[in-house]
């Protein structure tokens, strides 16, 4: 299929059993209206300056809602490096009465209503307004994925939080409206539709091959990058080009549950491939997300579960075909994705 | 729940089994990106006026692509009223081979490619550059839809074809790249993601309740308006703030199959529900789609497949919680998007 899949091709993929169209012709396609919105990847920022009105820069804490917990500076200064605090306009509330045991699992795939419980949490980056999380060392960005990672094993002690969604928004096009560093996660008392999706597929692809869909993955075609812990790929049926999967390489279901030397060497390689994506795309507006299991999985789900983190460039809008269908169109192909990623210097 | 409602509340459907966030107070939340993409509804099209290079316009028909049929103007004179034609840039292409028997419907969950076999039209709704569609009688409005019903019937007499999605992107925020009133569809060599979903939930719902989701609905909550063969609702678990299903009255699976009479019901509906979206909301770019079945559906399927037509305008940018989780946070209940849509005169 070598010369047709220059031209288009249908891929699904075996963790979210999606189908994705491939099609580099699409890019060729004009255009007669003025702004293309995301299509344009812009300096979404303001000037970078540090904003006299930004709750979240060093000194403006008391404009935040509540801290949970800092890491502080590395020096013995007074000040943090890290803040992690409530969301001031929570999508779920932390007061609200938890949903009830016989409520928790609503039965069958009815319609359903539950009281909106639930955490919502946002993680301060850094204290300075300007700087970018791939900005800071390694070091820094492994402070980050760190605080994520205690920050869900708290939540993950609640009887009713039924997983947590850890994301970064990145520029407005991405979704983002503060633009100093930061990311967010919200616990939530059901297992979110994606996650099920997600689980049933890796499931059935365990069940008829006996192998994890991401353990199973080989082809050297779409690596970008390795470290000993972690490989950087894009994905065999990406659903948005240049769409990044880092995956531990070892068979792991929880995300918070990785140890702190393989934390900093995520970091690196999170840095490096947030850095080839600035430069290939022309710092472009950017969602990640991680995909773990969901909390209090029965142990027969573990062979199948492996968590991994989603890197995905805002490039272009999203139409009504993939609303409708579920399925993207997708110009770029992941092998040529990946070598031209692959082939950029990431320092 | 009447107070906490209006709070947050966390709902599931009874048709994708998706479950939505509705949170009022995110509306609040600040900004300090300059552009927020979508969330500010901008009339994204030229000045309107007919553009000498666009090849949608009257008397440009040899810069498209192939012509699959017209409607021709109602009068006596040579021109058309819709085209029905290829899209020059197809995502699926008509003289790719057809996958083969063998793997059509690939086995397994695994991962798995096919030739990018399929067909893409587009829909030209009108000869005139600046004429949108929901500016067209009623009449002209069933024209559009009983030429995607006719379109909709020949691909289906294509042994590959599983599906056909039929879609409009209206304004660049929506992802419509020609500014000229059209719509599109992708007839697919697969059942798209969604489409496999919704099967799935909707037979679930069958099997537990003996009753199909879309019939079952009831509240008068979350009725916007209704004809004698069509209701108009916000339903019931909206991912999008005033989104807008259109669902016939009567049990039916198939869209291509309703007789005329109904489209042109449907069609005042259509129009009128974008004027109103139009008027409450300074014109917004939108995206419909017409979620329909698959062909060749065995008989068992059909009590529980009903084919509606989904109306999202694009007030917001989707953020990675959303992307990362399948879980959309609304800021507005459907009853009270509902109840605004209701008041708002339409003509
Ligand atoms: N003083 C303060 N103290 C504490 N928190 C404060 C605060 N001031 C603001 N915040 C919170 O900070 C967060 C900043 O988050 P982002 O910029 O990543 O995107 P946001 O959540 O607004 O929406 C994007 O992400 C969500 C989730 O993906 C999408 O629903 C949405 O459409 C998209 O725009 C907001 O949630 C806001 O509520
Ligand atoms: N002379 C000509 N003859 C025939 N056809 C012509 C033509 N000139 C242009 N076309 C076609 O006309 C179509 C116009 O479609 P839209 O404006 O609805 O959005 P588009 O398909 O570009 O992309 C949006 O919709 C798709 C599908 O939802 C998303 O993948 C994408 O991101 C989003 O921007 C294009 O598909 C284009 O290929």
């Amino acid at each position: 299929m070598a010369e047709a899949s220059r031209t288009s091709e249908a891929r699904r993929d075996a963790v979210f059993g999606r189908w994705v169209i491939f099609s580099p012709a699409r890019s060729r396609r004009p255009t007669d209206l003025k702004s293309h919105g995301p299509a344009n990847p812009s300096p979404d920022l303001d000037d970078g300056a540090p904003k006299p009105s930004c709750p979240f820069c060093l000194g403006r804490e008391s404009e935040c809602a509540p801290e949970i917990f800092r890491v502080p500076a590395p020096d013995a200064s007074p000040s943090w490096q890290i803040r992690v605090i409530e969301n001031l306009f929570p999508a779920l509330r932390r007061e609200a009465e938890p949903p009830a045991p016989e409520d928790e699992e609503p039965v069958g795939a009815g319609e359903c209503a539950v009281r909106g419980f639930g955490f919502h949490d946002v993680v301060i980056e850094t204290p300075h307004h300007e700087v970018r999380l791939w900005d800071l060392d390694a070091e820094g960005v492994g402070g980050v994925l760190l605080a994520y990672a205690r920050r869900v094993q708290q939540l993950a002690e609640h009887p009713a939080v039924k997983y947590v969604q850890v994301f970064k928004n990145q520029g407005a096009s991405a979704g983002a409206s503060m633009a100093h560093s930061h990311s967010q996660m919200l616990g939530t008392p059901f297992v979110p539709p994606s996650v099920n999706s997600r689980l049933n597929c890796m499931k059935e692809v365990f069940e008829s091959s006996g192998k994890c869909s991401l353990c199973a993955i080989q082809s050297k075609d779409i690596l970008v990058s390795e470290t000993h812990n972690f490989s950087a790929i894009v994905p065999f049926a990406a659903s948005y080009p240049f769409e990044i999967w880092i995956i531990p390489r070892q068979h792991s279901s929880y995300f918070h549950e990785t140890d702190q030397d393989k934390v900093l060497d995520l970091a690196g390689l999170l840095k490096s491939m947030l850095q080839k994506l600035c430069k290939q795309l022309n710092d472009p507006p950017f969602n990640y997300m991680i995909h773990s299991a969901p909390f209090g999985l029965s142990s027969s789900c573990l062979p199948y579960t492996h968590w991994f983190l989603q890197i995905v460039p805002q490039l272009s809008v999203i139409g009504g075909f993939e609303m409708g269908s579920g399925c993207h169109i997708n110009p770029v192909f992941p092998e040529d994705a990946a070598k031209i990623l692959r082939e950029i210097d990431s320092s």
